[in-house]
């Protein structure tokens, strides 16, 4: 029987009223911190199985979300096999949640630092959709002075790009938006290219925004710089043991009324996936690596072997 | 001094009212004609002088739409030399001006015959923006009882894919509506490429509907056949001598409210350009040909030297 | 009512006892120049007429063979336009017949002598089946004097490649004999790939035996030259206004016994296409020439427009 | 002086009366094991000494095996520098065999699992040669109820792809069987590529039966996924230090009747060599992997410094 | 017997008293009017076969100087044929040397207006050695007020970069002098690649300066425009028969003195082959074209056939 | 404050009279050595004060030879987290200077070896510029008695090609010398390329004498292996935090006499960027890796974080 903090979590998550990759991950957690105050396990093995359940409840709030299991596995993986007491046990398990969350929080800032410095003097940036690690990058190489210009995609069917434009605006830096049609046509002014992810395969491949790809594509052909900052808990262990990353098909209203098109189909994947040759380095907050080091980050937090808690 | 026919299509060529390639193309030729019939020069240098400013006074109407100065030199070049009588010449001249309309009227529907063969029953078929080429070969190849489906893109920022989907529905062709930024992650559904072209440069380049070089590169990268369905009259004959094709800039608004955006800038080119080595075959009202043979189709309608008349 | 000749070889050819593209185009060839000989037609159109009836008689004797419509609209269009008596027409004829014939023959020896030029001392030489026109240009070259090596594959399932072999073993030419699969392996050591054609498109492919576009490709990736040696009457007219090649289906027992294999299928197309990016140069009896210009044959003999007879 | 069954088994494994990747690996780690059990050595280091001669000797029996050095030095490696007595380091090594053995054991079967994951309802996969590694991966997708296809090449000399096929049939799998040279006209069909590996190198490149590569050329191509499945005792130590994989040449007679070829050689390796670049992940009992990972495995197995036992 | 102008032309041309393309090409000419002036032939026959003569004797002077062949056979072949008394085929001749003079005279002019259309505001263009054609392309750009900016190669072993970045200077044109080795770290800056041309074979390859091949695969991977600017007699008619293009080895000394390297051996080969498939567009005086069509411009001058004279 | 020998050799490296990366890097080695048996430090924590002050004075003598801050934070990242009284830390330290340069001398020694595996009887090396590690696999190889010929390029614009040449004239070694332009038309000629890194990059990306990645795009496309021979201090850590490596401008004399190009640009950067997809293997003293795999050598020598000492 799992915890007050970790049912009413779970039901905010699978609601959707916690949203957004980092903000999940960071509440999983509090929940499992939670529920280890509250804990009344006598031994190790008690409190381990409790807080396994926990887990297992948070992670099936909404499973497609990579990082949700990421922060569960992240911490239960650090204290079940610890050869402790129970209040020890107890304690480790809040300690590795606060440096979890203070690492979490410190990420996008973190990747923005490293990030910038892949930036020069005199860049054209190229970026799709809308990514707080690489307004992070932007943001962070234009305060050190950098003389840089982006170019945003309007990122149909929701317009995201509307949003990073806006907030480029805001920070004063020249910007250009286009539509998704001309990411091909513009590419050659661009100097480097650089999106966010939705999460990342044990191959490197990478999933993010439909079109991505293309920008990717584009980017390839004309060999520019393609770039991926992403927190390193969009890592998706799962891949490791075969698992596909299932791509969300959203509403056709997105895309057009679909009263007006009767007869026709209306197709609407929010994501594609960019294979790893078309990418040339992943910034994450633990630094940049090619994509094929994927597998050296998740086997270095989770281990070879991923199925079950 | 121009006969007034002559005036008054160049008239309606400047403001728009007559417009798309084939009519333009054809009112010129019937304006030529009219002019013919209305001349009262009385020897063959005279009449080629004549119909050789008219000519020019209705090229210079819309000198970028390139099926106009095709049009008037097609046939001013298949008089000008003739060793003929003023009367015998206007006589030719009348002759090839009926030739030309009638050939011009044809052709797109002798485009849907022979393209039509490239098509297989099963056949999935992805095109981008609207183009009356095109939609005679699919609609040909359904006619003739292929199960064929056809996936269209929405084409931003005129939305163009719209007027193509509702041909088809109208057809009963099964289709699929996508956005711009879907057509990497919907390509290998697909076993060809049909588009359309607003010019055709000397080395086989094709001008067209922003985005169609996306999808030739992503075509080109599945190894998805890719096709260009065009009238010979969009072959560019100057571009044999050299140059280079204008790209024409839409109006921001068509992509968001500039309002909206203060600070930042919107570009809109209407076309892009596909390079040869992303083309398999152009198909022709004369026959299919590989991209490098469109400087034939120039050569032979045209000769080598492409200067002023 | 067609004449006598032109039924018996029509039906020699639909039975296979005429074999080969070669003797399929003369003995067509010569069975107008018989029916030519006996016609009793007083006027031209009449001739005509006869003429075009024998020449789809023997068309349909076996369509894909693409050497028999090629030489029967070789001769019907140096016939049909001339403005001559009927007496002057049967003469044109008859000449036309004979000039074909000879050329015919003359063909294989002169795609050597051309071919051997491209052929240096010390070559390796790749090749896949069997082909008069290969081992025409690697006899030449070898009794020219220069030191070359042949590497020949098998060619399953039928083995046409022990052919090959043994005609090199006869003159003595060193070569070496591989599976099919080992031509990646042994690409490395070749400096050229020659092969011959069933049939050449309007787009320069190359539909030949199946296996052919696998050492094109393979060879593209090593950057070793790939020809393709093929008589003139081998492009495909037909493909210029779209037509598809047909690729022959032939029987599973080519390849294994199906009773062994119930539960499962063979297949055994005959033919696979290659597309021109991977080919170099075709080597014909006219020239040299890149793929690309296989239309500019195909438009000289016969005109855009290949229609009908 | 080594003992009795090391004597047997390396004896065994010479005359290749034991054969396969995996039975000659556990057979060899058994050898370890009687071995240690009729092991007299009262100390460590005479106990040590014992273990490397026998593991010297059962190398020494078929070199080129990799699966065989590879298990020696996977149990000695973690013995070896252990701070125990002669009595626990002998428990410690019969342990190492026992894990070894059941994990090598266990090995295809995970495979086949975590490979089914890979494979999708609907997909139709090519395959080459016959490995048992595949085949599990293929009978566990289909168990799942996934309706999939098989197209398996013949794999001349020795058509290996008919025993695929005949296990194929048995489980009632629909399969296609084509000869070696339809592979590239097959592979538009094609969702993904899978094949076996007979050893791995340090920098992923894929040794395995002849034609491999060519199969990888022609998914590459046509961006086609092309997944390798092996066992990790198939990855190749020594390569990290520089050497070469050698490639077996086995006998002409196999290919064809050396007799009837007199004056013309035969080549027939029996191996080719897959660039990592052609592959997009290796399927391990370990987890799926990019083939530059090999390195990784490879490390953490043996460390950087593989020479001597 | 030869007249003693033709004699005279064909000494200083074998000892390269007169030199480059052009002015070989039109002293070849000036000797075949001198002769035609000088003639006695009675009969046209006899006046074609003294022709004949002496153009075989000036090719015989230098047979690898491309431009002469080509001029000799430009003029025969327009003569030889023609249905006229001696005393027209003399007029004819003369007429002919005079417009290929007239028309080789203002080549290189025409070829710097077709080349400049091409040149855009604020183009960075590469160059390497040193080429009469290409420099009329920039400067005539320069000319038109377009700000351009020229990269040049040194180009080793002879420096010819010097000389082009000299008459750079002299016009004023902004200019950069890098080394050879340096074109693939400066080709990111480039908008165009422009080079001259030794020769061009009947499938597009164009043989120039030993370089060129990199600086073509250099822009080709880094997708910059590579243009060859050249005279339409450099396109070599001889390779549509297949001969090969012969390379010039030059004298070791221009690398190094040998005397510093004994025991080790010093290549200079003058030139390198680029291949079509790098090669954006070719400008020639008739116009622009891609490299495969330049088999029409071949077969256009000299017909199919091109053997003997 | 920083001892006396530290600062003489901070000194020394910045007045580069010591020089060469291995040079570097043992002597910064030696003067933590001088500097810990110097040291008065009482405590572990005063003493690590001191040696890190040490390591930031010689860092700072010229922070861009990668070799200097490797070799410091190797030594001081195995000290500082030690667990020891102060005493014991210096003997830690000691030992662990030790082991760095015996290691150091021996790398280039052990990267022979392990390179020269990779190199067959009969081999083909081309190579750039001059460098001990490449030669060091040369000579091993040359040694094993395997038959090689090397072709080396002259390397503009100092000639350390000559360097090259001349080592290998002394071994007896068959060699070739060409200008930088002739790589590409002798590729085809080579079966390997071997070069040299000045740096390498978290990426895989390896930093070396300008040229070098032409040699490796020209390698890439005949397929020919493209090896780095490179001891490990040549990863380059900083580079995991984004650092980008910065390529040094050396004087324009080198090329030419600025004195006679007045009005143009000289530029003469020293190296150039290879992109990981280009590069087959490093070869380092710890064994060949693929590019990618450069991260995993990193990380292992000095963690994730790689920001100040």
């Amino acid at each position: 029987m799992v915890c007050k903090e970790v049912k009413i979590t779970a039901e905010k998550i699978a609601k959707m009223e916690i949203r957004g990759a980092g903000k999940i991950a960071r509440s999983a957690a509090e929940a499992l911190k939670a529920c280890t105050k509250a804990s009344k396990a006598k031994s190790a093995d008690d409190f381990v199985k409790e807080l396994g359940e926990a887990g297992t409840a948070l992670i099936a709030a909404r499973p497609s979300a990579v990082s949700l299991p990421n922060a569960v596995r992240f911490i239960i993986n650090r204290v079940q096999n610890a050869n402790l007491s129970a209040r020890k046990l107890k304690e480790l398990t809040i300690k590795t949640v606060d440096k979890f969350i203070e690492d979490s929080e410190k990420a996008v800032e973190r990747i923005g630092e490293i990030g910038a410095r892949r930036i020069s003097d005199g860049d054209v940036i190229m970026t799709h959709c809308h990514s707080a690690a690489v307004l992070s990058v932007i943001k962070t190489a234009w305060r050190q002075g950098k003389k840089i210009r982006v170019i945003a995609t309007e990122s149909r069917p929701r317009y995201q790009g509307h949003i990073t434009v806006r907030e480029l605006i805001k920070e004063g830096i020249p910007c250009t938006l286009i539509v998704d049609s001309a990411v091909r046509a513009f590419m050659k002014q661009a100097d480097k290219v650089i999106v966010g992810a939705d999460s990342i395969a044990a191959n490197g491949a990478v999933v993010n925004k439909i079109g991505t790809s293309q920008l990717a594509l584009a980017a390839h052909e004309a060999r520019v710089l393609f770039l991926v900052a992403a927190e390193s808990y969009k890592f998706h262990p799962q891949t490791l043991v075969g698992e596909l990353v299932e791509i969300e098909e959203r509403s056709a209203k997105e895309v057009a009324n679909p009263q007006d098109f009767r007869g026709a189909e209306i197709r609407n994947p929010a994501f594609d996936i960019t294979p790893p040759e078309y990418i040339d380095l992943i910034i994450t907050e633990k630094g940049v690596m090619p994509p094929q080091a994927a597998i050296l980050v998740i086997k270095e937090e989770f281990g070879w072997a991923v199925t079950g808690l």
